[in-house]
């Protein structure tokens, strides 16, 4: 039986690293060079690991016009960002304080 | 403010497609096909797109010992699976009806 109360990563985030040749897509935003700098903050942090958080790696989310974005789960809770500043306070108020960063959250209408 | 009442995505699911070269990783046991299979069913079903079900792209989700690996968000359940016939019963059951497939979860104590 699947245990829900408490979930395998506490904040599973996934970044979009889609590519999109000569379209617009998060890659062509930064969006490695912002996952990079997430990952290893997260693991400086002593964040990383079973219980509590995983930086993923992920293709296209579907919600491109809001792009670069990331999803966080299992709150469901999406962000768009611009730079390392805001990867920083995601990390640091979300992933490590648990309190939604709402100026980065992503309108539930931006869509593809 | 976030609405976490109604999720972007019913069912988010990720697929670990993750090749490492000369390892073992969920490429390895027919992740790409698994992936495929799981879009196109679930586009035939016409389950796809916001407030329904995304099929996800992911890199490696670190529970490589009960590879091929795929999660569902924002439930949170971890599934295990083998060929196409899994891949339908967690379409048909889980993300058509919202019935974990309780015979493909992943225990919680597989890891890396």
């Amino acid at each position: 039986m699947a245990d829900m109360s408490e979930p395998y990563f506490q904040h599973h985030v996934f970044f979009c690293l889609n590519q999109r040749e000569g379209e617009n897509a998060c890659a062509q935003h930064g969006a490695q060079e912002a996952f990079d700098h997430c990952k290893q903050k997260v693991k400086t942090l002593g964040l990383a690991g079973k219980g509590g958080v995983r930086i993923n790696k992920a293709g296209c989310l579907d919600r491109c016009a809001g792009g670069p974005v990331a999803v966080v789960y299992p709150a469901g809770v999406w962000y768009s960002y611009v730079d390392n500043a805001d990867i920083d306070e995601i990390v640091e108020q979300h992933l490590k304080q648990g309190k939604v960063v709402e100026r980065l959250v992503l309108p539930d209408n931006v869509g593809r």
